[in-house]
């Protein structure tokens, strides 16, 4: 409790926390498709940030997002780095094998928590993705992999509207006595708001006790980064973020896409928490990346320039 | 305390917070000049948006901040709005005379925390510009209004580099001793971040017990909802933002200005905060203001078209 102002309020946050960079795939997978080239600068560039966990690549169908249409030549050259733990993200079974078979047995698989944006999504409503779970599991761990499902629209659905607590509840216990290893909430369309990041994830682990539960959040309403300091605050450890906040929402034209690294990694490595990545490496990672992407980038530490505090002209202004 | 995922988190949030408005002074400061009758249609949405105080320009010099030239023909058509406290940001004994005069009592004195800024800012030391807060405060007073004191660069400086704790908290016991009623710490160039919001926090009050602290948050690097949520969960209540994210920093062109209005809303309301702000009509107010400055704001919640979650497509793209 806090809110007196006689006492000192203590912002409690853990002494580290774990980023996985999704700009590989949630960042690109709305973008045309780029060279493979283009694609291993930016992976150079990410693992060179230090950076432990990155989704590299989603085996998905590639009529349906062929911006990762590459996914079996991306997944080919991972071995040229160590030290960072590569996944991909799959959409089906299917995409399960053919991850596994590709070398990339550490995989997320997405369930839609509203039944709107799974039809949507992936062409079956909830119970029928959440049926698939045991399957990619055992895919998963067969090949000496784990499964991460990451439950989309966990707070609301761009079709359904907001997503009942409940529903999202019994995907994360179905998903856990299916085999998942961890559970990611994903603020899809970028709605949700601290309060209601608290509550679900309370909810979550009261059904999961012991299973590490992540958050994924779009900034689309300028609110992940209170967000995902809320999340910590709550507990939570594992983050996803995107390189110069690349990734739009396919339902909100022009709007900001994930969370991005940088200014993640700003914010917490400033308030005392360690995240292992360099801050200068992620901004000259998303210079690579807006090269190739050919667009600005959302991030606003990125167009501000960067961590530093910039020297400033002689211009008077009464500025507060 | 927290971090222990077997107890629930406690999000403690007040019931009610405090919004100053500023898109008209710091928004249009930097902005080229507007007609009075695009600044009285922005005041007229702002109103309409149920926003108790309204910061409605500055008597500064007009070769400094030419948009804000106009102070007295604003000024004089507050009266036509009742309901919201107007106030007005001075530089100095002079402004405080002219503001004074021309009926707005209600006043903001910035007193810059770091030399450099000070000096860059307002053409003298920090020293001397504390020097001055006696007198402007008791102008204030004579006419029937308050004082409240904006510490810029209480964070950080764009000439010196971080401020010492000491000095913005040396500027803080010196405004209280000369008649200040309220102080609120300035973020001027967005850089601060949450453990450092709280730890200055809490020292200004520890040598101010009972006196009204606000906050002042830029956006330049993403952090300010952050920044101001956790400000809120130590107790802070009184905070400013701009419509539509309105205000850049001079030292660093392209990057994002004050907080935004309607994202601040959007956090609170929907995290159970009251703010007494329709958060459409801060959209609407955003509109208006785009059409005066003629170039897109800022803020990612306008740019996304608002709270509602919007109707998708059918594009199939495996989205989390």
């Amino acid at each position: 409790m806090h809110l007196d102002d006689r006492d000192p309020f203590d912002l409690v946050l853990p002494p580290a926390v774990d980023i996985r960079e999704v700009g590989m795939r949630d960042g690109l997978q709305l973008e045309a498709p780029l060279p493979l080239a283009d694609k291993l600068a930016m992976l150079e560039a990410l693992v060179a940030t230090g950076v432990r966990r990155i989704e590299a690549t989603s085996f998905v169908s590639p009529r349906a997002v062929p911006a990762l249409a590459d996914a079996d030549q991306v997944a080919a050259e991972l071995g040229r780095w160590s030290g960072v733990a590569f996944s991909a993200l799959v959409a089906n079974p299917r995409g399960a094998v053919r991850a596994v078979d590709a070398g990339v047995p550490d995989l997320e698989y997405v369930v839609s928590a509203s039944d709107g944006h799974s039809r949507a999504n992936a062409g079956r409503g909830t119970a029928e993705a959440v049926a698939a779970i045991g399957e990619i599991a055992g895919l998963a761990s067969g090949a000496g992999g784990t499964l991460e499902v990451i439950i989309a629209t966990a707070w609301d659905c761009p079709f359904d509207g907001r997503t009942p607590i409940a529903r999202t509840v019994d995907v994360a216990r179905a998903a856990v006595t299916a085999g998942a290893d961890r559970l990611c909430l994903g603020d899809t369309i970028g709605t949700t708001t601290p309060m209601r990041v608290v509550r679900l994830l309370d909810a979550v682990r009261r059904v999961c006790p012991g299973v590490p539960v992540g958050v994924h959040f779009h900034d689309t309403r300028g609110t992940g980064q209170a967000n995902a300091l809320t999340a910590i605050q709550a507990g939570v450890t594992q983050l996803d973020s995107s390189v110069g906040g690349l990734g739009g929402c396919p339902f909100a034209p022009g709007a900001s896409g994930n969370i991005a690294t940088e200014e993640l990694v700003y914010l917490l490595e400033e308030s005392g928490v360690h995240t292992g990545i360099d801050l200068d490496a992620v901004l000259a990672a998303a210079r690579v990346t807006e090269r190739a992407v050919g667009r600005e980038l959302p991030s606003s530490l990125y167009r501000a320039g960067g961590r530093s505090v910039p020297r400033g002209t002689e211009q008077a202004v009464a500025a507060s």
